[in-house]
């Protein structure tokens, strides 16, 4: 089945111990489209400056990505420009320059209303519940967010969460949302809010997935090569919702299988500056590595 | 088969988000024990001062821990004073007071030196040596080292680990001992040094196992109740030391199943102040534990 995302689409500038890269391209939709286009097609809704050039698009329409919903404004791309620390697990944000982003305001085109997956990146509250106010319910949703709007918008994170049917989150966001130190503990807080399916993402460590019915975890793929961290979430997101779109029913079964795709694609895009790794990737070397993390983990 | 294990004992004060507790009984090897005799015949090397009570001795006779080595000489036991930060992640040590172990000399009793398991527990890599020169060539043994033998004795902890058969430490301690930031990288990195056998333990991360024939990742039991972590690391030698002599074989199948069974017994020991609730465990509650641990990490 087919995958809706609405998010970003930037320029990024990055700087990891390995080197810097200037003006690549990134933000949470692309880094989603290219990891969920390994799996099903995927439809974009985003938005991008006058500048945008026409080489990125073709590159995206090329791997079957959907840029129907891909809006061009007067202005520039949004920008973003970050360094990260020697040990790759904390970054600064050395400039941020909204642009075209600053207002974006998501129109889902009348052709991607139905879509019945749908993943909302990282956005405002109020924006991210406008683009489900557009979609004709879909059969899965799931959304990201981050402190800013966990700190500045909570009324409107706790609105929308009774709306989604999961949400994906990092272990400092997870825990400012509940209150609650303890991983496991914040982790069940969050199913009271209203998702009922919580993914809990640990960079290095991996990730927790949190329902009712039941609680699972699996380690991050064991990369040696990490260059660039950047995207590494909305790839594991893509990863995920992609292999999701593909199954015949959100199942335990599928579910778990997903988050080791999700893994698997946030370990390939770790690999290269920007989103050079993972737009390189081709499903069979998904496939393989999907096989050597099921080995990793597989117990006595 | 029977288990050794040479380190400390000693009296804790620990501080915690969760209250304060003085005098606790402590110790890396009271810890190992504690744990290890839920599986198998565990004999003890230590020593205590003047002060240290028969009804600590008492309560680890009871539970098949053989005190043939538990010396006792002039003076006060090893006192620890430790203050946790908010989030249990780290700590300050408050005061040090070495006492009789800060010239411990192990003597292994002549009943003990053909044992076939031995467990060196944090110690100078000169004394563990030492230990070693006692032993007869036991059939598997496993030390832990810290950042002090690290920075200060690089040389004899490199000739420990040419006699060893495994080596377990933490995530900074294996970062520091090999220079890379990247975990897998660093792991794999102390095979090169000597031990067939490296455990990264990630605390509430849980840990990764590299050895040439195989790497494996185990997250932690997903406890809600962490009460004090002092001692967990311990605990975690002394359950997957204590399974494995109990197996015939130390194949891959067994191994895992060990780290399993450490990472349930170091579940038990932080949820309670010092040794309280590892000593007050049973091996029925430690094998639903294990089955609990299978449930969480089981993949699709």
């Amino acid at each position: 089945m087919s995958l809706l995302v609405v998010g970003s689409t930037a320029f990024d500038t990055v700087e990891t111990p390995h080197g810097k890269a200037e003006d690549c391209l990134g933000g949470s939709s692309t880094y989603f489209c290219l990891a969920a286009q390994l799996f099903t097609p995927t439809r974009l809704v985003s938005v991008v400056g006058e500048d945008f050039p026409a080489q990125h698009r073709s590159m995206l329409a090329d791997r079957g990505i959907d840029l129907g919903g891909l809006e061009t404004k007067p202005g520039k791309t949004f920008r973003w420009h970050g360094r990260y620390s020697s040990d790759m697990n904390s970054r600064d944000t050395i400039d941020v320059q909204l642009n075209t982003f600053g207002d974006f305001r998501p129109k889902v085109p009348a052709a991607f209303q139905a879509t019945p997956f749908v993943f909302l990146a990282n956005g405002s509250p109020s924006t991210q519940a406008s683009v489900l106010d557009q979609c004709e319910r879909p059969k899965f949703c799931v959304a990201d967010t981050m402190d800013l709007w966990i700190e500045h918008e909570r009324e409107g994170l706790a609105a929308l969460m009774q709306r989604i049917d999961g949400l994906i989150v990092n272990d400092s966001e997870v825990k400012q949302l509940t209150g609650k130190s303890n991983l496991i503990q914040a982790g069940r807080a969050v199913l009271e809010l209203g998702p009922k399916l919580v993914i809990v993402k640990k960079g290095e460590h991996g990730c927790f997935v949190f329902s009712n019915f039941f609680h699972y975890a699996l380690p991050a793929y064991p990369t040696e090569a990490v260059v660039d961290p950047t995207g590494a979430g909305d790839s594991f997101a893509g990863g995920f919702m992609g292999y999701l779109a593909t199954c015949d029913s959100v199942s335990v079964w599928n579910l778990k299988r997903a988050v080791a795709y999700g893994t698997v694609t946030a370990s390939l895009t770790v690999e290269g500056f920007g989103v050079e790794a993972i737009a390189r990737a081709d499903r069979q070397q998904v496939e393989r590595r999907f096989h050597e993390l099921q080995q990793f983990v597989a117990g006595a």
